[in-house]
């Protein structure tokens, strides 16, 4: 995610959230995400350490038309290409702002720069497209710019088995269940099994989240977190 | 940020943001943020790699009981000390506990250990401390326990001087402006100017953000900024 913004604490992120969900969804497992300044040096660092990394990379914001926006400028950087001007991103930019009052200015026409070697990600709302270079997908920064962006490369992603999961919802605190908790975790090496506190109303209480790839071995180890809730006389809120 | 929930969409993150306002109000910039996974490996290299670029490091999430939580074990391997039975924490959680119905057993007595030579950070509202080690503080995952403990160490960190912000939004769209803006942003050098499209009503408009640590410089781009949106016909919704 890159973006001032979000670093100074004016807009709180929309895009991780959404990536995550989306990407859990896919059974694309999220490994790390990552806020950056919109400074060419931390943009460059970032994306050479993580497409290193890792399979895909998702980079959101900074490719609009003002000078603050310097994505493309370090994407292009990191994999040591030039942007240039794409012929068919100035032509969809073109025919955009053909239908509207608005001049196709030079401000504008940074938008039709990208990456040498990148394909185009269409953007049915404001036309200015995203790109893809090699394992990176880069992508506005505005959610429904954003949003409408991913679900244009949506199909196009190496998709993996979708994780599996079930959450037990309780008024027990963790403290009272966590060892014999561990141990279930360890019966069933599965699952993965996380314990989330929240405060209700002033109240400690815990979310137990199993997830895994096997639907049967995710049955087993909720049927057994189940039992030990009801042996503490825990209220399941939810499940 | 420490937490597989963040990054498998089951949790929006609500600490980041409340971070990144906290700091810039304290005059602290933030430079960089990152969610990383439960995993002892992907914490201790994060934390390494953040501890020796940046003043202050900011952790939050992994201190409870549960065998998920491991952030401190990271922690202490990334400082390379061990994690000791610490007795003031020992002393402020069986206090807390003999105050309730719960027992203060083995699990809870988990969150008593503590990197070796790390001072603890209070919590007001459950007890469990967090820490701090050399410029690295470590806080609950529980937004209103990571809010209370942050309140704690508030008046122990070293601030700077308080960016100040004005914000401009328009009815106007980033293209129209770009250029001039940009011109505006290379005579303000005391100054950094943000454009932050949105969409409302369907419609694209900007917030321009100017930030500077000079409240003359900072009213004196935020002049030319309204002359310029004025030249455009521009409605100026908020200032």
């Amino acid at each position: 995610l890159i973006g001032n913004e979000i670093l100074s604490g004016r807009t709180a992120d929309a895009n991780l959230h959404y990536l995550a969900k989306e990407l859990a969804f896919l059974g694309i497992a999220l490994i790390e995400a990552r806020v950056v300044a919109d400074r060419q040096k931390a943009i460059v660092d970032a994306v050479r350490a993580l497409k290193k990394s890792y399979d895909m990379v998702f980079v959101t914001g900074g490719i609009g038309p003002t000078h603050d926006d310097i994505t493309t400028a370090a994407i292009a950087k990191a994999f040591g290409v030039p942007a240039l001007k794409n012929p068919e991103a100035f032509r969809r930019l073109e025919a955009h702002y053909a239908g509207t009052s608005q001049p196709f200015n030079q401000a504008r026409q940074k938008m039709a720069r990208i990456p040498k070697g990148a394909r185009l990600i269409d953007n049915p709302i404001s036309a200015a497209p995203g790109y893809q270079i090699k394992n990176v997908y880069v992508m506005a920064g505005v959610p429904v710019i954003m949003q409408a962006m991913f679900d244009s490369i949506r199909s196009t992603l190496q998709t993996g088995e979708r994780t599996r999961s079930a959450t037990l919802t309780t008024t027990l605190t963790e403290g009272v269940i966590a060892s014999e908790l561990e141990a279930i975790q360890n019966r069933h090496r599965k699952t993965e099994i996380g314990s989330y506190p929240h405060i209700r109303d002033g109240r400690l209480g815990v979310a137990l989240v199993v997830r895994s790839l096997d639907e049967a071995a995710l049955t087993r180890a909720v049927a057994e977190i189940t039992l030990l809730l009801k042996r503490h006389g825990g209220k399941i809120l939810s499940s």
